[in-house]
């Protein structure tokens, strides 16, 4: 057996070449998630109840730099049956495997240029990694609107102002279909753009909880804005194809994302605010008829905040709106509350978290309730 | 190129932590396998023969300590097509990639729970893992019996009596649906119990053949019981689903089990008994009527010994009886008689199977024989 | 973080056991490709753009020896969705992940036995690693004719002679399916018999391009014979099953191939010629009439040649025709011009890689150009 000078938490392999000609950080992670979910009608009888064991996300990572610093490399590999779910004839009938493989070259200064397959540059809780969130999962608003992962090139670029203010912006271009995909481009590329601002200075702005107890206010507030040409699907580049006598349904799709995020002495709090636009929202057969396909226009926002006590216990309080376009889609607004509690052991790296959470719809009807457990570990 | 202190067999990489923070063993293993079979009429003429090459199993593994050594870890990864395989609209479409992700905690004295997918304690032979067997695969009382791998909680303890007496206790609450299910519980839970008992100290008894050549005779007793409350399943937690007209038959499955195994100067036998029963064997429609399947209701054994010279060759033999409920599904008695030689290269880490089985079936018209030799490497 | 004596494009973990029962040498690899193409009937005008973003290939690789120097092992793992896909009843319906499973055992003087999974050997082209290519990727007549990887046994040998020559000579025995099948052999064995000659010695003679800028002019043939009896898939062990009424339809079906590279001052040549002929080419069903699948008989050449600048910049130039037989297949002619341009920042490690091609078929309706563009990083 040999000796390691690596910490848990920090990789399971994590080592830089003596000639400073590449590095790597191997890691895995896994999330072991226990539901238990009950019908509420009109919130009066918890009914129906069902279960669930899931290894929700399992996951393989390779990262570091390559022939030089500025050249960075990401290597994320699903293993769960719902990491790699979604094969399809676009994606050669094959399961999507891999998350993320993408080379970041710093070719200038404060640039950076991206290509191969990563996250947009769209709202932040999408982009915060699923690893280090202050819940057991995202929000409704995330899966409903988020414009998730694909292929294509990037353009970062970060700037200082003075001692603490720090702009962000990123520029993609993707092929607009979503992760995994081989087949060739339907319609035109995915064009999205972001600004973000840190008014106060630098801090971990992409992890949920505020485990490094700030001792000054941080802020950080995100603009994103994704224009997909002729976009096939029902939520732009994820959701269903959406299918025609001749072919493929095509529209520009437009997201919007208001996004921000505030950390100090161990509360935090993160809002979003998402909206779905579409040229022409409901897809049309060649003679006009509907094909029964809709985009999913709408809008919906995000609120919650935590505190984390000495301990690293943390509470949190989540509020969800969904206000999708219900002359189009039917679906009428969903809202969610969720209460939850944190342990964190280490951090991120392992922790176990637990909430409950009341689905109202605009009917009623369909109101639910939901509990769940998770046990997270990452290497 | 690194220098290791490792030993092959030991793993890939096996590091642990200086500040004793973690531990990992990584490790991959394949076996090559060719099998030809023949069928046996009456035990007439050899006819009809077929051949297959395949790499049977394919594997990699991460396992170790996280955060403190009471808290360890085990992933294994299927990679070949037959460990991937079983992909159905219950594990969303996508192979079964994930054997283990397992989370084990020893929270108090020799008490220990586990979290996540991992075999349940079931009969001896399944839990040892395919690696590590004397023969170049499992019995078919294994095949048709055992409770496999599933989703949920396990607590495990052990005692010891005295200088030599150790005794083991496992109680595991799991779904009940199979490893890698992703749409919800179907029915109620699984509940599986196990006691075993070694009366003459502690010794490898989760590995076949005696390889230690134990110099005192050793003794591993063990007896398990498995209650799955409406299960939907033809073989318990795995095999056909019983779908009804109106949705899925819904019946308790009980499966016992008796196993032990016994070494001695590089002699070894294992046996095991198995019992499967169900509330109501036959499934039916909402009507009544015979929907087609049945559960596989029924018992079997198996009993086999090997001796390991003491240039490494072990020869093995087998006898296997599997006694489905001829009456509800149509099966008769199947006996399978095998002799096998290996050669134990690097004990179970590279070695050498092949054995020969006749395969003797009540109505001898299905009778059959097959070679097979398999070449296995684990790192 | 540990230091490793590694440098980049030796593996992202390179180790060897102090007690030289192991070495390990894990890497990973990706490649981002975009295409575009534009269909160019009669050579009138480029017409209905398509464009496409993929992860073309990604892989993860284990090689290294095992117990001793003399047994090395190599697993390499596809994870990219063109790499898995081709899933269907004869894989178990799960994935292809498996690229080679193999364990090669150099057990008497120049003798080596190779056993499990891993590519034939067949034509050059197909035998030097994706990862080596001089162009984006391999030529269409590598695609129509290559006979890929299966599972089985082969037998290496070399032979010095005198200080420069050295001749090889491989030897296969597979089951004929192609990769990770996990059905049973369907008609014959495959049997594929390989002999090479370097007159001018030893060079990197499965690599593309003269990264080395060879000294003296170096020289490598080959000629391969392929032979699988009762093939069932059109392409021999690739390409549709030749299904008929009653099972599948079988021929035999032999492949061969010539093929030699040339390297000197950065100067580089390859070229290859394949034919493929089989006894029945027309699969027919039990009554005689046509099942409408046809064994792909025909040939096809290859020649490319390139040239490194002194900055690692290389200009390549290939030419391939494909021509199956026409009357049985209905195929035309086929005629590629390819001209590529690629950068070597790191060798074969790191590399930009980007090509056009122009199709020029038989009837010159399906004329069409395409542009690629390639980022390749092999740790």
């Amino acid at each position: 057996q040999d000796i390691t000078n690596n910490k848990f938490g920090k990789g399971l392999v994590n080592v830089v070449a003596k000639d400073s000609s590449f590095s790597l950080k191997f890691a895995a992670r896994f999330q072991s998630l226990y539901t238990g979910s009950w019908d509420f009608a009109n919130n009066d009888n918890l009914e129906n109840g069902v279960s669930q064991f899931s290894i929700r996300r399992a996951r393989l990572k390779f990262e570091g730099f390559a022939y030089s610093p500025k050249v960075t490399y990401k290597i994320e590999l699903g293993l769960s049956n719902r990491d790699i779910s979604g094969a399809s004839e676009f994606t050669s009938n094959a399961p999507r495997y891999i998350l993320d493989a993408v080379l970041k070259w710093n070719f200038y200064e404060n640039f950076e240029l991206w290509a191969g397959q990563t996250k947009l540059p769209g709202n932040r809780e999408r982009v915060i990694s699923s690893a280090n969130l202050q819940t057991v999962d995202r929000s409704l608003v995330n899966s409903e609107f988020n414009v998730d992962r694909d292929m294509g090139f990037q353009l970062h670029h970060f700037t200082n102002f003075g001692e603490n203010v720090i702009v962000r912006e990123a520029l993609a271009i993707s092929q607009g279909e979503g992760r995994n995909v081989t087949s060739e481009n339907l319609g035109g590329f995915q064009y999205t753009g972001r600004v973000e601002i840190l008014p106060f200075g630098d801090f971990d702005d992409y992890s949920g909880a505020d485990l490094d107890r700030e001792e000054t206010p941080k802020l950080a507030l995100g603009v994103s804005y994704d224009h997909n040409v002729n976009a096939v699907r029902t939520r732009s580049n994820s959701g269903s194809y959406m299918t025609t006598d001749t072919g493929f349904f095509e529209t520009d799709i437009n997201t919007f994302f208001v996004d921000g995020i505030f950390k100090y002495q161990g509360f935090s709090a993160m809002a979003e605010y998402a909206k779905r636009t579409a040229d022409i929202p409901v897809a049309l057969n060649s003679d006009g008829t509907p094909t029964g396909r809709v985009v999913e226009v709408g809008d919906g926002v995000n609120a919650q905040a935590g505190y984390l006590f000495k301990n690293n216990y943390e509470i949190v309080t989540r509020y969800t709106q969904v206000t999708l376009d219900e002359a189009l889609t039917g679906e009428g607004v969903e809202n969610q509350y969720t209460l939850g509690l944190s342990k964190y052991i280490v951090g991120h790296k392992l922790k176990v978290q637990t909430d409950v959470s009341w689905n109202d719809y605009e009917d009623n009807a369909d109101n639910s309730l939901s509990y769940r457990l998770q046990i997270d570990i990452h290497f």
